[in-house]
This record gives structure tokens, C-alpha cells and sequence, in this order.
């Protein structure tokens, strides 16, 4: 495998060391060193937004704790879920006592894991609220939504949660506010090659040169179609039409946009992707009221992209716009 | 080849089709639509810097092109140098009366067109001067810097020259700090895997899994040694070795530090490099003042990774600290 890492038991915790020496003005651990904090934890009077999942998925989740997105972030093994011991640690350190949004992925280990810790935090005094981002159309279909997966879309319901909660809301209204978001919002990816998990050492998939899965998972999970790579127009056209035909998106709507690369894939070919999406969607007459490109929700090395998109209001415009400031992203 | 492109003739245009509707609010095209400025240019007082080179690096160069970095870049082909009358197209956009510094990297084909570019732009009334970046010290031995080529380091006189050109210096000023920089700056990089050039289709050169080659060049040229692959730790100790034993950093030394990923690498493993990189400079009584972990300058999917290291004085620590706000890259 080609990995620059050492003993792939250590690669979590020695990136998580690496991360903290690098970013240690605006990160901390708490006593477990894969249980991170923003530093100035907990924010007087803000609700805290607490974050987690597996590892391999830079800059989620890790890279999001920040001003203006999250306050803390339990971290699991590669694609593994955080232990209930974590989330409860992370909740109580950001609790400022304005209550805690747990923001994740649908995902069975988080989802148990998540309750269990949150239940310990409640007889701990803490009140928290869960929404959980079921972002990907591939996954499950229209009318089973609660069956579907959060992918890249997760980071825009981070912004969104991040930009109520900075802006002082209470706990009920960041909770309503985050899920209208999760209401209007869909995913849809491709993947190009597999990944190889470190402990593993080898490809955790097998997707031969000139073959392409639509639909495929963060981790792999199974798709919707495998077929003949198409061409990135193409490619764009499905993921786009996949979005449309699972949420109406009228003419004269107000979208966000994120064309989100996988891993290895180059920025040069989510451009591509992106120049046809806005072509494509000013044709139905959809302004992108903002958009962002590049790697925001990987999965190791895996190649590909993903589409997600937001469908906006006023209220939400207003929060996809907010400052944020974090060690891996940054918006003015 | 596992790629989201259409034509790959098409992919540089649409490439940058696509970052113009993205990005229409910071930049825009010249008439040829492969020369591409600040939407404020020229910004009146200030030293207009113009780079460029060929495409297929991405953030570099077009990425750092806005306040506090570039003003202009003309982009080549895919790893092809830009023309000189592109380079005269940007020269006259961005030059405000202030004069224009060219800073590019060490290339054959960038030195002919730039030079070539700059003289067409004296007959037409700018002053213009060039810095080139030679910070790999893979590609030449000590005492032959002159043959050294331009890597990732390229990222860390942009910050610098962009700092000291929008604080308001005279062009003397821009092009003699940035040649104190190129002059205590290093780079060295490690390939794990090649990449596929859009046009030819398959990989530039033969990496077999298990090896690596050190020193490799981002356009894939030949580096200085191939072997097996080694621990993280063992090549960020080879990296950091081949710097310090090019350039005296004494002990109570302030650095920048820049650990970049060449397009296929995941964060997770950028950071265990950062992590021993910072802890082997710490035990040096070496600080390290800046750093950025990510990819910044990279050669489309090509696996490995490379590290930067700049020496700072007083007035390079300030200008690596000033704000940037590009369409890739974002510091406040």
C-alpha cells in the first residue's frame, strides 16, 4: 500500500497529534486525545454543536471545529464510530449550558452511540437534540429517507447550525432551523477508484480502470449502477438529474452548491464538473447563490466526486454566507 | 483512465470556464480566456505580481491569484508553459504605473516565455523584473542552484511578495525581499504513485507498489533516488535531513513550514509528516511560527507529498502572518 504512515494502529492518533501540534491555537483534546475541542470551549451562551464519525474523511469532521461551525468532535478509527464515553466528554466541555446539537452522519454505530452518550449527558444535567444528515439520494429511496446515508452534504448543514448557533439562536431554533436545512438538501455521487483501508492494506473494493459506481458510499458502500466511466458532462447530468428528481427545485429558486472531490481527485476535474452543473441549472433558471469546490468529505484516496445542493431561503442564504473560521477552512 | 473529463483537449478551457462562473466576484479573464486577473486590477499603487506555468497544479497557480497574493497568471496547457503574449496580456492588465514582478518556478519553457513576454511588455512602457522560485533541492546539488527547479515553495513567495506588495513597497523593494526569501527557503518531496496526463492516458512514468522515489519532480521528473517505501517517520526525517543539510537553520530559529500534498495523499497522512517534522525541528530548538498542512501545489493525482521550510527574520514573519483572500485560500 502506498501510505506515508507508520504503524497503521498509530496513523489515528499520531494524525490527530500532528493536527494538534499544528493547530493548537485553535484546537484542544479534552483527556482523550481523540475527543477535540474548539479552545475557547465552552462558548458563554451559545449552543454547542458536537460533531463525530470515523477517521479518514479529512477535513471532515476534525476540520470544521471552529468559529462560525462546531465546538467539538468526538473522533472514531478509520471509518469506525467514537465510543459513548467520547461524545459524552465532548458534550460537556462545550456545554455552556445553552444545551448541545449533536449534527451527524446516519450511520447505525453513530446513531447508537451518539444516544448512549447523550443519554449519559442528560443525567449529567446537559440538554441535547440530535439531527442527523441523510443527505445521499443513493442510498435509499424517495419515501425512505430515513434510510439514507450523510455524505459530503453534512458540511452544509454544519454551516447552516454553525451560523444560527454563532448568531446566538436558542437551542429549539438551531435544532428547527438545521433540519429545514436537512429538508432541502440532497447528494449524489460517483466513485472512481477504491480506497485502501491502512489496516488492511489493500483495496477495499475492486473497480477496474474504465468502470465508474454511481451512488457509491464514503465508505464504500454499495451503489446504484456500475457501468462505463461516462464523461464528466455526462456524470454531472446524472448526479444533477438524480438531486432534481428527488426534490422540486422551481425556477427562480436560490441554491448552495458544493462539487466535492473524494480524495484523489485533481480540482482541475471538479471544475469541470461544477462549469456544468451552474450551465445546467441557470438553464432551468436556478441561481447558485453560493458555491464551494473541492475536498470537503473524502474517503482516503478514493477517486470521484460528489454533488450536493441546498436549497435556499432567505434565513438560509443569510447563514451559508456567515464568517467561519477553522484550521482547515476558512470563509471572509 | 479514471478521470471526470470530456474531451481532453477541452480540459484546461473548461477548467477555467468553470472557476470563472465560480469565482466571477474575485476573478476574471483577459481576452484570451487563459489569462486571468484580479477583478480589481490593476490595483492603482501597488506592484502588480503575475505568475504562471502549466496547468494541471491546482491551487497553483490560479488558485492564488487575489488580495494579499497575485494579480495575474497566465495558464498554460496541462504541465505546458503559458505564451509570452499571454504574458504581456496580464502584464498590461494588472501593471498600475507601480511596475510588475514576474515570479514563477525554475522551468525552460517558463523562463523563454516569460522573458520573452517581459521584453515585449518594456517595448510597451512596463517595468518589469523577475524572481524564480529553485527551491527543490532534489533537482540540483549545492553550488548548482541555478538548475534547481520550482515546487511547492513556489506557495511561500507568493505569500511573502503579495504581503510586501500590498503593504505599498516600490518594486526594488517587492523583488529584493522576495529574493531574501527564495534565499532561505527549501524544498524537498517524496512520489508514491504517477500520474495520468488527460491527453496520453496513462501514467507518465512506472512506480511499482512498494517503492517510492525521492525527490521526484511535480511534473514527474526523475528524482534522486528510488527504493523501497519507508515509514513516515523515516521519510520525514529524509526530508527535513536533505533541507537542513542544504541550508544552516541554528538552533532558536523561527520557520514556516509548509507540508503539501501532491494530489492523492489524504490529510490524515500530510499531518503524521507535520507531526514529525515539527517534533525533530523542536528537539533542533527550532520553532515553527506558520505552517500549512494540505494541498497547495499539487501534479493532478499523483500520490506523495513534499515539504517547504522557510527561514524567517522579523519582517518575513510578518509578511507570512498578513491576510489573504483568494478563491482557494483563505487567511485572516
Amino acid at each position: 500500500m502506498q501510505k506515508l504512515i507508520n504503524d497503521p494502529q498509530d496513523l489515528v492518533s499520531e494524525m490527530l497529534d500532528g493536527i494538534l501540534l499544528a493547530h493548537g491555537d485553535q484546537l484542544r483534546a479534552v483527556d482523550d486525545p481523540h475527543s477535540i475541542v474548539r479552545v475557547s470551549a465552552p462558548v458563554q451562551g451559545k449552543v454547542g454543536i458536537v460533531t463525530g464519525g470515523g477517521s479518514g474523511h479529512l477535513p471532515l469532521f476534525l476540520g470544521y471545529v471552529g468559529e462560525g461551525l462546531l465546538d467539538g468532535v468526538a473522533v472514531g478509527d478509520i471509518f469506525a464510530s467514537p465510543t459513548p464515553d467520547q461524545i459524552l466528554e465532548v458534550t460537556k466541555e462545550v456545554d455552556s449550558g445553552a444545551g448541545v446539537l449533536y449534527l451527524y452522519g446516519n450511520y447505525g454505530g453513530d446513531l447508537m452511540n451518539f444516544d448512549l452518550g447523550g443519554e449519559l449527558a442528560e443525567l449529567d444535567g446537559h440538554t441535547v437534540r440530535t439531527v442527523v444528515g441523510r443527505d445521499d439520494v443513493a442510498s435509499a429511496p424517495k419515501g425512505e429517507e430515513q434510510f439514507r446515508r450523510g455524505i459530503a452534504g453534512l458540511f452544509l448543514l454544519y454551516k447552516v447550525a454553525g451560523a444560527k448557533a454563532a448568531a446566538g439562536a436558542p437551542l429549539d431554533d438551531v435544532v428547527a432551523f438545521t433540519e429545514r436545512a436537512a429538508k432541502n438538501l440532497r447528494s449524489f455521487g460517483v466513485a472512481l477508484s477504491p480506497m485502501v483501508l491502512p489496516a488492511v492494506g489493500k483495496a477495499t473494493f475492486d473497480l477496474p480502470v474504465g468502470q465508474m459506481e454511481i451512488g457509491m458510499g464514503i465508505h464504500g458502500e454499495q451503489g446504484i449502477a456500475r457501468r462505463a466511466l461516462q464523461s464528466a458532462d455526462e456524470i454531472a447530468d446524472e448526479l444533477l438529474g438524480g438531486i432534481l428528481a428527488d426534490i422540486d427545485i422551481p425556477s427562480g429558486s436560490r441554491v448552495a452548491v458544493l462539487v466535492n472531490g473524494l480524495g484523489a481527485t485533481p480540482a482541475e476535474e471538479l471544475y469541470v464538473i461544477y462549469r456544468r452543473v451552474h450551465r445546467v441549472l441557470a438553464d432551468r433558471g436556478i441561481s447558485i447563490y453560493r458555491r464551494w469546490v473541492g475536498e470537503f468529505v473524502t474517503s482516503l484516496e478514493m477517486a470521484g466526486a460528489s454533488l450536493s445542493i441546498l436549497v435556499l431561503d432567505d434565513e438560509l442564504a443569510h447563514a451559508v454566507d456567515a464568517p467561519v473560521r477553522t484550521p482547515f477552512f476558512e470563509q471572509s
